[in-house]
């Protein structure tokens, strides 16, 4: 391809905070139709079938079976899991002319089991795997980060169907693997997976791959010593209470208009550590009350409580319903119309404040082992924090990062086959609902967290296996009859076996490496009068880990040889298949 | 792929009227999701994937920068064509979450023209080309024949830019010869292409690329001899009339209740040829009328009638409030509030019978060129007819006959870029708007139509380069261990040279043999204790070509060479890229 007809300009102007979205947008690679919907222009979409490429080969090598399910779906086939009316309005709905509801995919897993249903009716034929590279939609409330967070996006999803937890288990093992090597292959094996939770998808065990980078819009625990890792939502919080000998008695003492946290310790001159906190939610269904006690420094974490509860939440609107005096709730002589829940973090705490359940009153020396009936539960509602214990190695300190999520594994169990009355024959003839697995990975997302892993502030510095190109030239003084000539058939002999880019434009030199900044091409080559004086070229990488002088003639040559060098550099970080 | 894993099921119920449709339901290729609406199982999605590649090199070859459209886009983008308005309910229409109007691309001119705008600014840039393959949801309201005419879609659209009507139709011949190639690569070569009438597409020349087949939509008009073809909705009405010597004179005669040319040529001895027939329409968007006079044995075509009158018309309702006699009408001593249009086939005509615009009374007589104003113009309103006379060569009598439009290309003209602002600085510093072609072919129908024209009873017959697998080994009788061991080194030395299909199920000669002609595969071994204790395996061609017995040691030289031999097959049709 050469860059005068290649359609596309770039610019200089900065067009958005996020790098990997300014950079993008700047080098010609997306344009934006709508609201989070964005056009791909060549070089994207030249990115953009490459990983899909590494994408097929990866989900080939794991079995995987290749398959097509629609975009636009009946309402019915959501209906038949549940999901029609337990999800919000990011499931986009529609009628279509005949006045019938439809909608379209943002998962496919009642698309999977639709197929799969009928069709794999006795234990011989599991497990298998399904998967297919689609367009998606999720209406977003907040589109944002260029890629990172469209509405439309083109998505590889898989799922996996099992006679036995075992045998999931085993699969899993491998999807996990092969997500190692897919991000490897696209040039960021330095994404982790993360324990997180399973939300909307209804499962058990799931994994986050995570690219740790400040611009993420999900927040990750790690230990640094011993490898734990966990998305916010599903790391354990380790508070620890240190026993104190002396048990100071429970007390009333007026606080007056002092309510917060803040201000009760402020006012008795204790720490929100030595407190107790209450927080109450609403059950969304139907608005009863749920009552949470944590230490004062210790925040909810409201997907854990979801889960305990099994229902959804909101932070409670009128307290007094719930006969509950605000800035005042305490635990003890507590009269409430709510569900009780005490954290994990109260446990073994001593000499607490809380409060008194009236009015202008708290209590002193609040010891929930000695205040609290003995059969009280204490459950782990709690966000992890930096500098907490480890919950894997309890010895170190975790930390908490920021990280893109670039793609997802879930243990479902047989939350939608059940749903769907899919089932097969087992051994013993009796009609069983297989158990699924389902693995995603967003392209665009991915392709725009590479850009984010690896830039520099020029342009892309694209990983030699999704780069547009593998080589550009860029023949300096075009016009010049001799640079022309020479780089047109540098072109054609490096066309046959790289990819190949040729800047073929009259334009400044300033203005052209500016331009293969952006285009990010991990081999450049440089032709122009000075070079050819000497009867070089100039070979450089976009990493800027070589720049040298070579022999024109030797031009080819050495070129393959550095692509070959490149490619290489990121096999050795792909670890084997399972 | 062992069969033993390949997820589906075949069976031998009829599935469907259409054959193709009832090969790929009952082969396990393609699952009805909804209305118009299928899942593609593997066979299926892995035929969509080789087709997908041979448009993506035959668009590549003709320099086609390859690109992505969104499937949903905003309003704004149709109403900046107009197009919002003049569709109708076929573009699917929607509101998102905020409530904002926005729709599903069924085409992408405005896509394109988003994308290319802008960025395309100086003459230098054109001519280029962009594509997609990507999903498209037409909202028919007549959905059949599985994926002949679905709702949603694959497609593969092309649209060009160029700076003179000169350029586009330079480009428009590279096109038409890509589809030539894409046709002949998919293994029907005997597609052709026949002109047609632009409709919304809203351009001048536009050729559709037909498979003559019974079962297809279209209407297409064929000079057998001279090699005119034309879709029936732009072929040329050649009616003639032979002129005779004694004109009668124009006479009022009673015909009582007699109101159809057959009733009225039945009472006065004549025939549809000798009448003139008034047909009557009413212009959707104002109801007023157009009155057609047509020699009796001539039909209106809609769309010529559309086009000439530039709006949509739709056949009269109410007859009164246009002051006609239904049944009575005729072009003389005619009082109508119509517009009023005479057929090419009333030139020269004479001494018919026509309406005489009374209750109960006719005219004979009635010769058009004496007896209507001398300014009265004639159009080719009339639809051609099998054995008429051929536009093109006037010497031989057309044919009509049935087809499948799998694919189409326009000459779009200026209507896009005008109406969206798309302009570019020509040689002279004037802004003037870029002329566009578009080219498309949709994915899905383009694997039912080879089917269609390539099966037998038993199955599809699908060409090697667009088949599922290249070879099937059928290993009779599974179970034996001779059996097994030598189809698995057979399957083994063959995957690393062609893809192959093994079926490796304990099923019955007859059963296996039946699944095999599902799958189409174009080679076909079959293993079995026979054909060991012989040390040969037999080798056939799914199109009975060829049929013999190979020793076994040999059998992986053969098929390769069988292979090699029907791609040489398909490629000896393929005409040279322009």
């Amino acid at each position: 391809m050469k860059v005068s007809q290649l359609l596309g300009e770039r610019y200089k102007e900065r067009a958005a905070d996020i790098e990997s979205q300014n950079l993008m947008t700047r080098g010609g690679y997306m344009k934006q139709v709508g609201n989070g919907i964005y056009s791909l222009l060549p070089p994207a979409t030249r990115i953009q079938r490459k990983i899909e490429r590494i994408l097929r080969e990866e989900m080939d090598r794991i079995d995987g079976q290749e398959v097509l399910f629609p975009v636009a779906m009946p309402a019915s086939l959501w209906q038949s899991s549940g999901r029609w009316d337990s999800i919000g309005s990011e499931l986009l709905r529609f009628k279509d002319r005949s006045g019938a509801d439809m909608c379209l995919g943002m998962t496919h897993e009642e698309a999977a089991v639709h197929m799969a249903n009928n069709i794999a009716g006795t234990y011989q034929k599991y497990p298998f795997m399904i998967y297919q590279i689609q367009t998606k939609f999720r209406d977003e409330p907040r589109a944002r980060g260029g890629l990172i967070r469209v509405r439309e996006f083109t998505m590889k999803d898989a799922y996996s169907f099992h006679t036995s937890q075992e045998d999931l288990q085993k699969y899993y093992e491998r999807a996990y693997r092969a997500y190692e090597r897919i991000y490897a292959r696209a040039g960021i094996p330095e994404v982790m997976a993360v324990k997180s939770d399973s939300g909307m998808m209804g499962g058990k065990v799931s994994h986050e791959f995570m690219l740790l980078t400040d611009i993420g819009e999900d927040t990750i625990v790690l230990c640094p010593e011993c490898g734990y890792r966990a998305n916010m939502e599903a790391a354990e919080c380790t508070v620890k209470n240190e026993p104190e000998a002396s048990l100071k008695p429970l007390q009333t003492v007026f606080t007056g208009a002092a309510k917060t946290i803040e201000d009760v310790c402020l006012l008795l001159g204790s720490t929100p550590q030595k407190s107790c906190k209450a927080v109450v939610y609403q059950r969304n269904v139907d608005d009863s009350f749920v009552l949470i006690f944590t230490r004062g420094d210790v925040e909810v974490n409201e997907t854990k409580l979801t889960n305990y509860l099994k229902t959804a939440v909101h932070p409670a609107a009128d307290l007094e319903s719930a006969h509950l005096t605000a800035g005042n709730i305490g635990p003890v002589q507590l009269m409430a119309n709510a569900t009780v829940l005490f954290d994990k973090s109260l446990q073994g705490a001593t000499n607490l404040i809380c409060g008194a359940n009236r009015e202008a009153y708290h209590f002193t020396g609040f010891t929930p082992g000695r205040d609290l009936p003995e059969e009280t539960e204490y459950i782990d509602l709690g966000k992890a924090r930096a500098g907490d214990e480890c919950p894997q190695c309890h010895r170190h300190s975790i930390r908490v990062s920021r990280g893109i999520e670039v793609g997802n594994i879930f243990q479902l169990g047989r939350r939608y086959t059940e749903a769907m009355g899919m089932t097969y024959d087992d051994e013993n003839g009796n009609r069983v609902n297989p158990i699924m697995g389902c693995y995603g990975i967003g392209v665009g997302r991915l392709m725009a967290s590479v850009c984010e892993a690896k830039h520099d502030q020029y342009g892309p510095i694209w990983p030699i296996t999704i780069a547009p190109w593998e080589v550009e030239i860029c023949a300096l003084r075009a016009d010049n009859e001799e640079v022309k000539a020479a780089a047109n058939e540098l072109y054609e002999r490096l066309s046959a076996k790289a990819e190949t880019l040729l800047d073929d434009r009259a334009v400044s030199a300033g203005f052209m490496f500016s331009d293969a900044d952006l285009f990010g091409c991990p081999v450049r080559v440089v032709i122009s009068p000075k070079t050819l004086a000497r009867g070089v070229v100039e070979l450089s990488t976009r990493d800027k880990s070589v720049k040298e002088d070579v022999a024109l003639a030797d031009a080819p040559r050495r070129v393959q040889e550095l692509i070959e060098e490149l490619k290489a550099q990121v096999m050795e970080k792909v670890p084997e298949t399972l």
